[in-house]
Order: C-alpha cells, then structure tokens, then sequence
C-alpha cells in the first residue's frame, strides 16, 4: 500500500466486517485506535487537503433504515477523506417501502459492486445476516439495541488520546480506569457497545441509571451496577451520559422527567461527586438539561465535540483496515 | 478522446438525448450494447479503482419526480464512475411543490450547465418535451406508462452476455429468441420499451397475463399474446417477470392475489413448460412469491443481479456516447 | 495560491464570513463581483472540465432548515467546481426532529472539521449567532425575513455584466442606473438584501406593491415607495420582480389575486410604461402569470437564467474568497 500515510509497525487485521465489538479481541481494537491518529492528523492539515487517496474508485454505500443525522454524516464524511465514492439510501427514499426485502435491498447494492455497505437497522442482527451472505465489506452503524461498535471504538480512542496527552505517557491505555455510564442502559447499543470493547481494554464499568432502565443480568457482561448516582461518580476517570428517549416516559419506564433530572442528571450537584478533572462524554444528540446540564457539556471537561471529530477518523481507520487488509470483496 | 478505454472499432453515434427505445435504430442499439462491456470490465477492477475520467469536471443531475430507488442510485453511481459530478433532485424536496412547472425546474438545471440532465416523470412525453427545448443531454428514467429505455438496453445487454458465455460465440445476437413478458403489460413501461428493443434485435416477444392487463392492440407492436402461461412459455429463451403493483388489484384490474398466483406466476409449476435453460428476468423490486418464486428468483436460472450490474455499465455507456460522441451542448 | 485563475489585480478581502450585506463595503461587494467572471468561464470551458482544484479537500456542508432546492443545488455545485468535498443536511433528515437545538448541530458539523458551513434558516439572524461562536467559514443562504446575501451579489453581478455587454464599457458600473423592485417587500430577505446591496453599489432603488406588503420605514433604507405601478416602472433600467407567498393572500395581506395581479403584475401592459431595454430579473421560483407574465419571464429582456448561471459562479467567489483569502480556520 505504497500511498498510505506511513505506520510505526506492521498492520495485522484480517477481519472481513465489523458487525459487533462482541468478536473484536483486544488487538483489534487496539489496531483501530493504532490506525486512527494518522486520519485524526489528515483533517487538521495545514494545507487544508483533508483527505488522502486509500479507497480512490472504491464504493461506500450508507444505507440508514433509521434516521439518524451524525452518524450518517460522520460515515459519509470518512469515506470521502479516504477519496471514496459514496452513495446513500435511506429508508424514506427506498424501495422498501415498496415490500422489497432487506435481502433484496442489499443484494442489489451488493450487485452494483460495492465495496463497503454501512447498515444502521433497527433490528438487532441484521448487519450479520447480511456478513453471511454478502461479499461486500459490512459495518454495522447501530443494529437494534444491539450494537454500534463504532461508537464504541470512537469513545475508547477519545479516552486514550485524553490520557496520553494528560499523562504524557504515548502508551498509555484504559487499562485499570474507571468509567461510569449513565442513563437509559437496557434500549442503549451505545451502552451495550462501550461496555464490551471497555471491559476488553481493561477499564471497570459501572452502569448507573432507574431500575426500570436496567437490564437483567448485565453484571454478567463484566459491570458493575449502582442506582445511586452519587456512589456512581465517586472515582470515575470518565462519566458518560446516555442519551434518554423521552417517548420511553410515555411508555412509563421512568416516572417523570422532573425525578429523572432529580435522580440520574449529570451537573454540577452529582458531579461534586466525582473527580474534578473526570471527562464528561455523551453520545449525542444531547437533550441539554436533561441527561445532561448544558453548562457541563460545554464546559472544560467536556470531550464531547472531540468524541464527533475522533468519530470521522475512528470510521476512515475501520473502512481502511476492512478493505485494504480484511481480504478482498 | 485520449482517456477513452480502447475500443475494437469507431464508434458510431450522434444522438444527443435517449428518450425512448422507439426512437433508436438497431445500430444505435447494438452501439450502446457493444460499448457497455468495458465498463462492466470497470467495475471489476482487481485495482478497486472503479472508475474512468471521461466524464471529468461534468455535471450530472438526477431528477426523479417519482420515487424510485434503485434507478436513481444506479444512475448516480454511473456517473460517479465516469469522474462526473452529479446533483440529486427529488419531488419531496423539490420547488415544484411550489407550484414550480417542469419547464422552469429543468430551465434551472441547465442554466447550472448540467451536461445530462436524467429525469424520471410521472408523465408520459415529459423528456421529450424537454428535450425539444434544452440543451443538456436528456436521458429518460422512467416516464409514466411510456418507456424506461436503459431497462430494455441493459436487458437486452444481459439476455447477449449470457449467449456469448453460453455458446461461447462472442458475435452472438438476439436475433430469433423467444423471449417471454409475463405480468401487467397494460401499466408496465419496463414492458413497452422491451417490446421495442427486443424487436429491433431480432427476438420473438411473447406477452403473457390477464386480459384487463393487457393492452389492446399490443400485437400490432409485433408481440404475440397468449393468455396461457404454460403455452407463453414453451420453448422461450428467456422469462420476464414484471412487477405486479398491488394497487391494481384494488381498482378491481385483477381478481384477486391468490388467482392471479395461480394463473400467472412464475414458479417451479409453471417453470416445467419451459425449457430447463431459460433464463429468469425482472426488472426489480420483486414481489417475492407473488409474480415470482422466491427459490426462482434466487435459482442458478435467475439473473436478476446481473441485471442490476449491467444497469450500471449500460447507464455508462449511454452517458458516455451521448456527451462524448453525441455533439456538444 | 498557485492554482488560482489569473486575477488582474492584487484581491483584498479578510472577511471570514458572509452574514449580511449590511455588513459589506462597497470595496468587498466589488471584489466579490470581479472575482466571479473566471468562475463563470470555468461553467464554460470548451473541454467540459467545469472544475478547479481552489478548495480540493475542503469540507463544505450545506444545512437547510428550511426547503429549498434551487439555493442548496447552486451552493452544492460551486463546492463542487471549486472540488470541495460536501456534506448536505435538510431538516427532515436532521437530529433537530430528535430535539437538538441549532447550536449544537452546527458544533457538531464544526468538529467534523468543516471550512464551510452554509445555513439556510427560517430565524433572522441564525447565522450571525454562529458566527459568532464558531470557526468554520458561515455562509448565510437566507435566515428568515433578514437577508439573502448571495441572492444580491449574483443580482449585482448580472446587471454588471449586462451593462458592460451593452456599453461594450469593461468598467461600467451600476452608479446612478435605476432598479424597481415589485411585489412583497415586507416579507422578502431578497428585497432587503437587494436593497442595501444596490445602495451600496450607487444605484437608485424604488420599491413598489401592496401597502399591506411594504415595510413601515423602508424610505430610511434609501429607497423610494411607490405604489403605483406604472410611475415606479418610468426610466427603470431593471425590473425585478418578487414571488408572491400565496399563504399571505390568506392572512388578509393582499385583497385577492386577481386585485394583485391588475394592479402590480409585471406584463406587457405594465411595462409599456418602462423602457424598452429594461432588464427584467426574478429570483425564482417564478408563479407564471401571477406575479410576472410568462411571455415576459420567457422574453427577451428577461436574464432570469442567467441569475441561476450566475449563482454558481458568484457562490464559488464567495467561497474561494472566505476560505482562500479570509484567514485560516
């Protein structure tokens, strides 16, 4: 690959899709966040030529069956800083509202030879259905309440940057912190994500949010859970807040909004609670002053316009390792 | 044109809009066909660079005034492949809900000196009106009952490839082919443009489907009818299922789904009067197992998501030889 | 900036943003109009390569909040003949449905590192808020009943470049020349933007429509009110009509459309009282005979395609000027 930006040692990655953060060992992840600073530096040059030549004629196609704005865009936006081409479907403007099968949609967007099909979906699985029976390169961009393994990697690579540039130590990692995730945990493929690929990196979760939002059995998948937030925030190097679903309210899964701020909100008041130079990370979008206070999500702590620009160079990373070395379509 | 892929001989063409089968000439037919194959070979670069600079600094816009996925992405991306660039127009958000008229929508596109301007249009003529008027290349997507020519060519491109690979004769015509339409030819431009193309090649059309589908005096574009299915497909070469669209059914133009399933679809039954050989055809998105078996439509026969392939290569050549050959705007 | 067409004197700008034309001097308007003619030879080019490389690798992202196709097209084409990378937004497809307010969208398009955000917004003033806070270059394509900006730097630019055919004079300027604006004043960031931009440029401006649709005032501008239609269209060198909102008719603010149409429509009867050779312009998208005659909008005074032509052209000097010219990001 003699126009790739230089690299310090060997890439291994042999992965064909990246559908979950559940089949990534360690070394994968830490491949991807080894990939990404040199595409973090691309969209910072100078120069202002914010993109380099490694998916050139290459084929992207961003098929959303659930609205979503960012992700969309962040996906959009890598494949375009890797010279891509992009096309893009979602579910307003698709055949599917025809009666097409997803099988079919993907099978036709397959035959127009691309190379890589970025899927959000709202069932759970439906990105590994398709891995199976597709040759294209397949990345889940959020399937269900199951998955968004970018997210995951794109916050993992937002902490450890965080932590090399505070400790000055170039190999620092997530070994041994502490990382408290807030909010609606049981509807979150984010939460569900970042729990797999932090326990990986060796960082101890703690899951924090209403009872009704927790879901059964989750300290088997390596957290620890606390319904007082408080206690929660006490030690965390990074407090993460989830994104509340207000239409959940309706369905009765919390009993008001006033009592979720009261209980579960990260502001100034909870996070007395917490170290004072702990990082504040959120998703987005934010609903400010409701998970979240709005004068914490801009204020000093806060990584969270680094979690979207880290975003675009975590996917540009992925979309190179699965084409250039996850074997050939 | 020095960046043009090699070709084995001069290329004839001065057309400068496609807008209908009907207007072509056999040559201009075989043209298209003759030149798609180097772009399909495009495609599947083992460079992954899937992309040509004929169309370089070109602008390319899609207006699709009916909803449509596959034929706008399919466009898209041709002219993403031939270097183009390319602006998307739809309805939705368009300014004709403004109560703008078609003649100013496109007037606008061409003061942008869009070099190909493709529409697609609930209104049957409505490229040919324009065409009259503008100066940008104009290729018809879609216009109402009326034609979908780039369907007919790169069917007819599709029904070609087969032969040749099949018979191993790389001069092999459609010349004396059985080619059988199954399904509401009434309402089916896919349906009309076939007919004409499959005619000016040579081929034997046969029309199959249920008689308040079928349009009167069809025979006289050369077709022979049959309402049959099992007699329509004796001895044919190729079977082309049509989209059955659901909302007839309501205005009482069929009796009903399950004997419309009965009487016309094509299945492993109905299959059995056919030669073992016949290729399967469709224009997409299937109605699976209404119009056509689901295990058909996947079968070793089937060649459904060549279709979609070719579309991409024969939407190249057509874009290529009208800018390129087909006089200046 | 080696890749720059050849200017004929030195170009002095530093603005980084175009929020206004209240905020322009007559110099910036100016440079902003003898920057654009190489743009509009670059639509031109006899070998169909209608690109520059001015901001190849640059992000341009184009963020709707109200609909729109002919601005978002014309902005989307200049990022593209300058070979900028774009990124499109539109309300319906945008996080803002999930809650996000304004700020925190365009902070997320920032931290994708985007040079270029331009905003289309139904509240005045929107872009002057962001600006504000925000480091990319902020382009307003109309927020509110405010302004317009580049819809009066391409009117400006086409009475220029009209003049200068006519005269055959290479410095004609607009001093002095006589432009009557017709229609809904009130309601109109055209009028307002044409308004201060033709002042500034040293033409005389008369304003003419419904008392119901003029603004309290608007002599301070240093315009002059006329409501009679035929006085205000004496010695006019141009002729530019507004659209009329139909939905206003409905509030009261016009009697009826046959009212409006007898005493301010802009048709042959009306312009008897105008010169013979005065321009006739229109901003799109026109409602044909209601408030402008078709035969005069298709006629040969009218320049109304060459204001779409000229949109591009000035959208891309506007672009090369705040990012090439108007201070790093």
């Amino acid at each position: 690959m003699s126009a790739a930006p230089h690299t310090e040692r060997e890439i291994q990655w042999t992965r064909r899709h990246l559908l979950g953060i559940a089949d990534l060992s360690r070394e994968e992840i830490e491949t991807v966040l080894d990939t990404a600073p040199q595409f973090a530096a691309v969209a910072k040059r100078k120069s202002g030529i914010k993109k380099v030549p490694l998916l050139t004629g290459r084929l992207a196609v961003n098929w959303f069956h659930e609205p979503s704005t960012r992700t969309r865009l962040s996906f959009e936006l890598a494949a375009k800083r890797l010279s891509a081409d992009t096309l893009a479907m979602t579910t307003s403007a698709s055949s599917v509202v025809k009666g097409e099968t997803l099988h079919d949609t993907l099978a036709n967007i397959e035959a127009m030879q691309a190379d890589i099909i970025i899927l959000r979906h709202d069932c759970a699985g439906a990105p590994h259905i398709l891995a199976a029976s597709h040759t294209s390169h397949v990345i889940n961009a959020g399937d269900g309440r199951h998955e968004h393994p970018t997210q995951a990697l794109l916050d993992a690579f937002t902490i450890r940057e965080h932590l090399r540039r505070k400790t000055g130590n170039p190999e620092a990692s997530l070994d041994g912190i502490k990382v408290t995730l807030v909010g609606d945990i049981e509807h979150s493929r984010v939460a569900r994500s970042n729990i797999l690929c932090l326990n990986k990196l060796g960082a101890q979760v703690t899951l924090c949010g209403p009872a009704t939002l927790m879901p059964a059995r989750v300290e088997e998948m390596g957290a620890r859970v606390c319904y007082d937030l408080r206690e929660a925030l006490r030690g965390a190097d990074v407090v993460y807040s989830l994104r509340i679903q207000l239409e959940r309210q309706q369905h009765g899964l919390f009993p008001s909004i006033r009592e979720y701020i009261r209980l579960f909100r990260v502001d100034h008041d909870s996070l007395r609670h917490a170290p004072e130079d702990a990082l504040i990370m959120h998703p987005g979008p934010i609903n400010r002053d409701l998970e979240l206070a709005a004068d914490i999500a801009d204020g000093p702590r806060s990584v969270i316009l680094e979690q979207v620009s880290n975003g675009v160079a975590v996917r540009m990373a992925v979309m190179h390792l699965l084409v250039n070395y996850g074997g050939a379509v």
